[in-house]
């Protein structure tokens, strides 16, 4: 080939993926559509674009370089919405700030990623007092303060006062709202967020501009040639009940932007508000772990109502049959997608078809098995490093995936990266088999971690605290299903000879005050614990957790 | 930043944007839904990527390098399918022969594009053979042949053995099925075909293996996200009455293979079995010109019945609110897509909001507009070099544009590409207004050009060929509506003082000569004549079409 032939004309629009062109359509078809946070504020997608362009020119004035890395801790805001554009379209890194993990965990995330700019909700402040905030490299503290809008502003602590840059709203106000977003490399990373999947230290994972657009494209496409029922349309209304520090939000915030349909940003989760939203502005679409399916339906039952039709993809955790039945026969078209927060993270997702007749029970199978890979992902199935071809929905092998948005290592962890990535594709540790449709179902885990209310809960690290307890001789703590929050952590323990008179609670202390000192989350507490003689391991003498859950499932460990 | 934190794992996948990867979804998902080539073969996605690899085989064995072209004369068939992705998948370029062009032109584009290899529908032979087959640079032909189906083969005719690598069906037979497609750079050329837009000798245009994925994915978003009368699903089954030798059969080949949904491919265009495969195989979408769309109503009124819910996009030419009601009213959910050679090509598609309760007019006139851009598609209205901001549905300018799929200049025309990029975007030639839900209306067009039937006319051909009449002074060819083609030809005539009793016949016979000698095709022989005592022209003395054009809507060329 003569590359001189097709060559590019000299002012020809090479087009980079960049996060800015997701706002193409929008810009021009959705200029009276409107955006609310919570009931506190409303504007229309025309002042959407003059506040990121506020936004930026605040961020602008913050003397930050490209490459520069931007927190935030909030709530789910229109806040957080303008940062998802204004922060990467700057050409600085978005970092999304976990504040459901322990305090300890959230400062170690802030210093592994070196934040220059802080966006702080005041809520969160003492938290940061507290633990002294203590993260260096923060230069400026930008202040978000929902009492600005309930007519209660929150003063800003004297010992921020040094940092602060002042209130977001008053910034953004005196901001000028013309900002001219350049063009970049479409591989320049965009965001990154902290996964406390698996052992110890959260790992930060990383997306460039250009995977997140690709994203943005690929669930847009699944999502939208569902059937009407669980499909999406231009008419549809979304508000997020995934946190927006979780994995973008699962990237529908980007994907509502792009269509450019009406949006509702809910602030704090707490269903009596999330269910009046949803029944006051009419959403129709949201997305969010089983455990808030279930208080959505919970707070709905209270009201003797039902939901409308409201779609809502659910992850995180497997939606059980039992949970989708209930949600079905009260209005919520319930159904799966898969993915995780190194796959950015949609790579599976439910498909209905509008021309296939299912029954009842096709019908609840379909929403919760883990779904059909998205366009252009590419799934297989690994036993011994040999792919699965059989889809016979019996033969299981780990899940290994490429797909346009995957991160593509862990950050300043290589040897972690190198793991994830070995043979070339990235491993998501979920065991699953897959039918003639080309239908995953997850069946087991070889990760050693328990997600509760879709949170994750490091096993390595409960095991260690709780060892610390004298009378332990040997621990293992495993996930077990939890009706409300998908998984609970459970101890199983082998007390020391002369020790057998302790008690769970003498043990179980121990990880209550690892939470009071911030060093495990709440939901870190094992709810329950069980006693036994010994502890099943692998023929190399590891713990074989395999094995304590099939135990369980068995009823072995009834109390 | 420091980019070494952010660096890939050693194995990690970067994803090329590669036409092979939309394949990735189907792979699993629909090993077993069907693709039919008319009534002659029916067979299964699982075959249908072996038949990939088969032919994949085939051309590795015609000694082609990276870069080489491979041309295609045919019809609408599997083997065009199987084509525009293992043509490109092995690193070759796909030129799509318009087999409508006048056989001049034809031998034009292939010497132009010196494709290495041909693939040959038996019935274009005569043309090849008539026109001497005058293309030294194809050393190998690939014989295709519908007879062999028919259980009448047509015999390789002798002229063609020296050149002949065999015949489709029977090469891929003896072909392997396995076939290990190369990872290669995105930005790879995979297609490239010819546009005779404007004047005198066509244009090549060239689109990448990225380009064409984020035009698939790009087009399924804006058509899935449509209602469900208008949208797309997994439960659909498609037909194109578009020929795949324009742009890529408008990408819809792409997308449906994604997705992974029923195909027919019906051969030439016979209205009488189109409605046959239509009503038999129940295909629920397709998209053509006009012309096209007119002759499926009519062969259907013969029948007396009316279609079930077809959907159809319309491009090429304006859908006029005369027939978009004849074929709502007939069952034809026809809507307007817009583009062009140039633009891979849809850059904006009709809109139809599940929530929104249009009248009957207003959902006439939602379908005959030209559309909302589709994601990522940044359209500008240009006057003068200068932005129109309005959305007033009144202001016009240019639709200029930027889009992840654009030609990036025209092949071996460095010149022409410039001006087509002028000022960083894609000048479309095309006049229109937009209004405030971003809905673009083309109103008039720069270029002097006439399109009838979907094809191109040039006018400026045309007027060369009349004006070599010695009774013409001066001449110009304008296209005029036409309820049947879209527009057809119209010629305006000054006669010469002493020439005053020459005929049209007389002058048009030079036309239909023309057309007999392989110069100009049918269609571009003007179907009327009108002759004037003077031609507008502009100040700088050009003539002025736009002004004829509006004189002739006036009434004023009546006969």
């Amino acid at each position: 080939m003569d590359y001189q032939d097709y060559q590019s004309a000299h002012e020809a629009y090479a087009y980079p993926l960049l996060i800015k062109q997701l706002l193409n359509r929008a810009k021009v078809a959705s200029k009276d559509q409107k955006i609310h946070y919570a009931d506190r504020l409303t504007y229309t997608y025309a002042d959407f674009f003059k506040r990121i362009n506020r936004l930026a020119n605040v961020l602008k004035s913050l003397d930050l370089q490209a490459g520069d890395v931007v927190a935030v801790m909030d709530w789910d805001s229109h806040r957080y919405l303008e940062s998802y554009f204004a922060v990467p379209m700057s050409q600085y890194i978005l970092q999304t700030v976990n504040i459901r993990l322990s305090p300890d965990k959230v400062l170690y995330t802030l210093n592994h990623a070196k934040p220059k700019v802080l966006l702080l909700n005041a809520e969160f402040a003492p938290m940061i007092q507290d633990y002294h905030l203590d993260v260096p490299s923060v230069e400026k503290v930008i202040w978000l303060d929902d009492g600005a809008f309930d007519g209660a502003p929150n003063a800003i602590p004297d010992y921020m006062h040094s940092l602060c840059a002042g209130e977001y709203e008053a910034l953004l106000a005196a901001a000028s709202e013309d900002f001219d977003f350049p063009d970049f490399d479409e591989n320049t990373i965009a965001t990154t967020f902290y996964t406390s999947g698996t052992t110890g230290d959260p790992k930060g994972v990383f997306f460039s501009h250009r995977q997140l657009v690709l994203h943005t494209l690929g669930i847009t496409t699944a999502f939208a040639l569902n059937a009407e029922k669980q499909g999406l349309g231009y008419g549809d209304v979304y508000m997020p009940v995934t946190p927006l520090f979780h994995v973008h939000g699962w990237g529908v915030p980007y994907m509502s932007t792009m269509i450019g349909i009406e949006q509702i940003y809910p602030g704090r989760y707490v269903p009596e508000k999330l269910v009046d939203m949803i029944e006051q502005k009419g959403v129709t679409f949201t997305h969010g772990v089983p455990t808030i399916l279930q208080m959505l339906l919970g707070e709905m039952a209270k009201r003797g109502r039902k939901f409308d039709g409201l779609k809502m993809i659910i992850g995180g955790s497997r939606l059980t049959e039992g949970l989708a039945r209930t949600a079905v026969a009260n209005g919520v078209e319930a159904f799966t997608a898969y993915g995780m927060s190194e796959t950015c993270p949609v790579i599976t997702m439910s498909t209905f078809n509008q021309k296939e007749v299912l029954s009842e029970d096709e019908d609840i199978i379909r929403r919760t098995k883990t779904g059909v890979p998205v366009a252009l992902v590419d799934i297989q199935l690994w036993q011994g490093g040999e792919r699965i071809d059989a889809q016979d929905e019996q033969s299981t092998g780990e899940i290994v995936v490429r797909a346009p948005w995957l991160t593509q290592s862990y950050f300043k962890n290589h040897d972690a990266g190198d793991e994830l990535w070995q043979g070339g594709y990235l491993h998501t540790q979920d065991i699953a088999h897959i039918n003639r449709e080309g239908n995953l179902q997850v069946t087991d885990r070889l990760k050693d971690v328990i997600k509760s209310g879709g949170e994750w809960v490091s096993s390595l690290e409960i095991e260690t605290i709780l060892s610390l307890h004298p009378s332990v001789a040997d621990i293992a703590v495993i996930g077990v299903p939890d009706e409300k929050w998908g998984e609970r952590p459970m101890a199983l323990i082998v007390k020391k000879p002369d020790c057998q008179e302790t008690k769970a609670e003498d043990i179980l202390a121990l990880a209550e005050q690892a939470f009071e000192r911030g060093m495990i989350p709440k939901y870190g507490i094992p709810s329950q614990v069980r006693f036994l003689e010994q502890l099943p391991k692998t023929s190399v003498g590891k713990l074989d957790k395999k094995v304590m859950r099939d135990m369980f499932a068995k009823g072995l460990f009834a109390e």
